[in-house]
């Protein structure tokens, strides 16, 4: 048995709780709306046509006539395959034979647009078969099949039904043949199947899955001039991406090589999924040291403190260390999520409260800042920091919207979003045969693969107690205590819990019937940066348990520049603010506010009043229009 | 007469002051440096070709082979322009054959450089003279023009000597014919030529110079789409600008329409300085309203605190109101300099302090910025804060550069600055028949059209009693009072005087042996900034007299990110900084530093100590290598 493991899809149920009222939104209307969108069925929203390409690419292959051919980006099959991988993980919870017959509907799309030798990608079967394999560098054909596989794996898991899976299956020995039994050259311009194939194996055992996405790793940057090359011996291209911008793709170096965080956040992450993934499965302690190398990278020099990460909108990409800059960030969505899967493959090399502590930062706040609480609007950006009239107009600031849109022509967030909270169980519990572990604090019903079975109650994270009730069976119990939490206590049946703390997690022995009972910090935090990041000097922030909060115009007099916080100012927490939901907490903040100086500058400092501002949590903004908003603060 | 004018080039002889000072590291380094660089024997330097330009230009007009053709950007030419014109200012305060031979000779290459027609470009004339006049858009010929234009005015003014001038008059009929007489749409891509075509009429009195240059103006933006319209004329480009940007090129609407300053920073202000021209030469009320809204726009709404203008780098270019960041600030020295134009010609349309003003703390701050204190390397980009790590690296602050290079590609802004300073008198004093104006405080000997002579003592930027003594005449005498001045007194031989406060000018009647003495506030002081800037929120700067401190790492145990200057803590002026001249002021500002913090993000405050922190004028900054430097500073 390996370290630990996710658990599977099936072994937690979410009940009331803050998880599973988003698990709830998802499966009401996240789900049917998004494959609305993928009918283009959906009013106001940007075309998708994907169901029309899977479609067509079935009537291409057949011989007859493909419609109205192909649209969208070069991965737009990816959003299909994000949204059956939703649904399969929401009908585990939610079963509902409406959704499970148009996933199979679906199912049965992609399945008739896979050509015979088991190729599947519709942009090339509508639009050009003979271009298949020869631009990796933006093609997306890799990627997109690595997220069908996802939607495969989750699918037979949540249903027992193998249609999808045989054909990624099929898909997969295409690829291998194309890439190890022919041996043709290259890697993923877009990696993302990496972690996909090793799912594949996971759920099916088949070594050629393993080994495929072993050889991706390892052939990755061995020959950074690979995409030139490629580039020279085709003559069209998608977008223009420069072949020679290695870094951009992970491609600089050998991956076990790699020392800093490169290029595109989410190709980044993604990749180190994959890696890490590789390296629990096969006890690489090489590649296992790339990704720590790589991950302290990261989360100690290039994150922000909501957990976003890649800093720049030139490249959507990490930019270089301590570069974090507030109003001009990018922080996708996508980015945030492909760093939670990193974190819990990192969790399944080794049981550390960090990588449990940035899953936890990046879903509370950057993730679920993604959506709007409706589940109808969606950010790719999550800036922290926003002034109407600069964000979205600024040539630096036009990817900052000030709303969120229904929809985006890229549409890689939204059905992300979807898949990562319909299975967010896999993320908060984990299990070897010895020991249940809980790296997210999630209400519900939890049977762990031993037998251990036991609810979880809390209204985290606007609560701070955590209480377990042992079911049934026996055996060990591995609670993260949160890196935020100054204080904690650990109770065992009423009384203090004889825990071994090891590395962020206290471990205890538990047997039916043991209520346990896990009490973290409920204060109000501040937090300051290192000075080493140039754009955080002078400023605060401030959080209460898993929670970045903000504070917005529309509770703060609709200014929210003017406002510095006291340095040792009173930090309360407060009602909710109107307009959010109730359950939905305040932090009340002793602040000073300047008054409104005319013109720019001025020897006469401006007068500043006492005030008591506001914060509401980031992931909770921009819900009630457009507003200013800053999370970093200055410090009066 | 008009309200006042620029004295002439002849009529200020500056004395061994601050001015005088950069004058003559003009004349000894800067010029003599320059042409080597135009001639390409400037070891370390990059290439420039623009003397082989014209060399092969003439070969080409006579039928030779044109030798190794044409090299550099498109506007190539108008560095040699720029040169030409410095020199010829140099010529009046410092006479110097051999340099006066140089010019002579760079005149002898341009006027046979010039096609029978009287058309003038390099570019073109060498590469390919069908394609004249069809791609105002990028092509910059109407650009290259004026630059040699004002050489022709400057050389004339100088040495009385007309070659140039015949040349650049041919010119100008060569344009009149083709835009005016034979009706060709079109205006020039990059304005500059109209300013240039005020200038040859006010030396010349040809008419038709004042008709172009206010065709130039009345034509733009009436058709928005004129370029696009040129662009489909045509099969070639030079470096694919966009047609459709109008408002990159300030063509968005009619100049008189027009509300906010948009686009390329140069081409903006060195447009409005021509409309300036234009609406004082012709009294031209619609005109002036329109270069005083835009006046407002920038002074009011899109100006750093240094007089730096244009503030994203995303096409050199003004954003959006109240969006000044500090690191990635673009600040072209070039623009800055085209702001003094434009505050000098609005001086001559009103005479008004906020003009002065501007045009004072641009020249100290970021003009001066953009050469090194050796006078051999130059900044184009002037940003208010440099992180070594980040500057020059992160995607959206490559052009942050970290130190000085000798040349740029595209070398536009270190002979602007030649030719500014050396020509400094003309901004620093103006004169109408009956008042003498000073408008900086410029120590030396001035000469006014009426008559009225003085000498004027002082040794600002640093000392802050400015002596004027008249030599010869009477009339009206008038002072500039700096805003940035809380106090001041001024004494006529020895008593109060008797002036009248205008528009933050003091008006008073002297007479031959007067003594008048102007007496300005000396205390540094603290800088805040609006709310409405985002960035700048809780930060404060300092500054003393018409400069703009900085804090540069050198003097500052090489960390100014962890400084905080404390709110009433103690301002005091220091001794020159180790390294910089001895002329050099400090400011000495009770500060906290806060210790180093392992990670990115605490709870815990780092500790902060008590320090005395140093700061340097901007302007003298990175003249001791790389280094962090920062204007704005969090306040503790």
């Amino acid at each position: 048995m390996k370290i630990q493991r996710q658990i599977s899809q099936k072994a937690y149920h979410a009940d009331h709780s803050f998880m599973g009222s988003y698990q709830k939104l998802i499966k009401d209307t996240v789900i049917p709306y998004q494959y609305s969108v993928l009918k283009d069925e959906a009013e106001g929203a940007e075309k998708s046509h994907v169901i029309a390409n899977f479609i067509n690419a079935g009537k291409a292959l057949r011989g007859e006539d493909a419609g109205d051919g192909y649209y969208g980006m070069v991965f737009q099959d990816s959003d299909l395959a994000k949204w059956i991988e939703a649904a399969a993980y929401s009908l585990t919870s939610f079963p509902d034979p409406e959704l499970e017959r148009t996933a199979d509907e679906a199912i049965g799309l992609v399945a008739a647009a896979q050509d015979e030798d088991g190729y599947l990608n519709t942009y090339y079967t509508i639009k050009d078969r003979d271009k298949r394999y020869t631009n990796l560098l933006e093609g997306h054909e890799l990627y997109c099949s690595g997220h069908m596989m996802e939607a495969a794996c989750a699918y037979y898991e949540a249903t027992g039904k193998d249609a999808l899976l045989e054909v990624m299956e099929k898909n997969m020995e295409h690829i291998y043949d194309y890439f190890i039994t022919q041996g043709h050259e290259g890697y993923p311009g877009h990696p993302e199947i990496e972690l996909a194939l090793m799912k594949l194996y996971r759920v099916t055992g088949n070594e050629h899955a393993k080994k495929l996405a072993e050889h991706f790793i390892n052939v990755r940057g061995v020959d950074p001039h690979f995409y030139e090359k490629e580039a020279k011996k085709r003559d069209w291209t998608v977008w223009n991406a420069n072949p020679s911008d290695y870094n951009y793709m992970q491609a600089g170096a050998p991956v076990r090589k790699q020392t800093r965080a490169t290029g595109h956040a989410v190709r980044a992450v993604y990749l180190l999924t994959g890696m890490a993934d590789a390296a629990s499965e096969d006890e690489d302690a090489s590649l296992l040291a790339a990704c720590e190398r790589l991950w302290d990278n990261i989360t100690k020099k290039r994150i922000y403190v909501t957990g976003g990460i890649g800093s720049t909108f030139m490249g959507e990409a990490f930019s270089t260390d301590y570069d974090l800059p507030n109003d001009t960030a990018y922080c996708e969505t996508c980015a945030s999520i492909g760093l939670m899967f990193f974190a819990s493959r990192m969790l399944e090399n080794q049981v550390r409260g960090e990588y449990g502590d940035v899953m936890e930062r990046a879903f509370y706040n950057t993730v679920l800042a993604g959506m709007s609480l409706d589940g109808k609007r969606f950010f790719y950006v999550n800036p922290l920091e926003c002034a109407p009239g600069i964000s979205g107009i600024s040539p630096t600031h036009r990817h900052v919207l000030t709303t969120r849109p229904g929809w985006h022509t890229c549409a890689c967030c939204p059905p992300n979003a979807a898949r990562l909270i319909s299975s967010i169980g896999k993320y908060a519990y984990g299990e070897n045969e010895s020991t249940a572990f809980c790296h997210l604090f999630a209400g519900g019903h939890v049977e762990f693969g031993n037998g251990l079975t036991l609810d979880c109650e809390t209204e985290y994270p606007y609560g701070f107690q955590v209480k377990y009730t042992i079911l049934k069976g026996n055996g060990g119990l591995a609670l993260r205590i949160p890196g935020w939490s100054k204080t904690h206590s650990l109770l065992l049946n009423g009384a203090t819990a004889n825990a071994s703390m090891k590395e962020g997690y206290a471990y205890i022995q538990v047997r039916t019937g043991d209520v346990i009972e896990l009490l973290l910090d409920d204060q109000p935090y501040r937090i300051y940066a290192s000075s080493r990041v140039p754009r955080l000097t002078g400023c605060t922030a401030i959080g209460r348990g898993p929670l970045i909060y903000c504070f917005e115009g529309v509770d703060n007099g609709g200014d929210v520049m003017g406002l510095s916080l006291k340095r040792e100012g009173v930090l309360t927490v407060g009602p909710a603010a109107p307009g959010l939901p109730p359950s939905t907490g305040t932090l009340l903040a002793e602040a000073l506010k300047a008054e409104a100086m005319n013109g720019l500058y001025s020897q006469k400092p401006p007068a500043q009043t006492p005030v008591t501002a506001t914060a509401i949590p980031y992931y909770a903004w921009c819900n009630r229009g457009e507003n200013q908003m800053r999370v970093w603060m200055p410090t009066a």
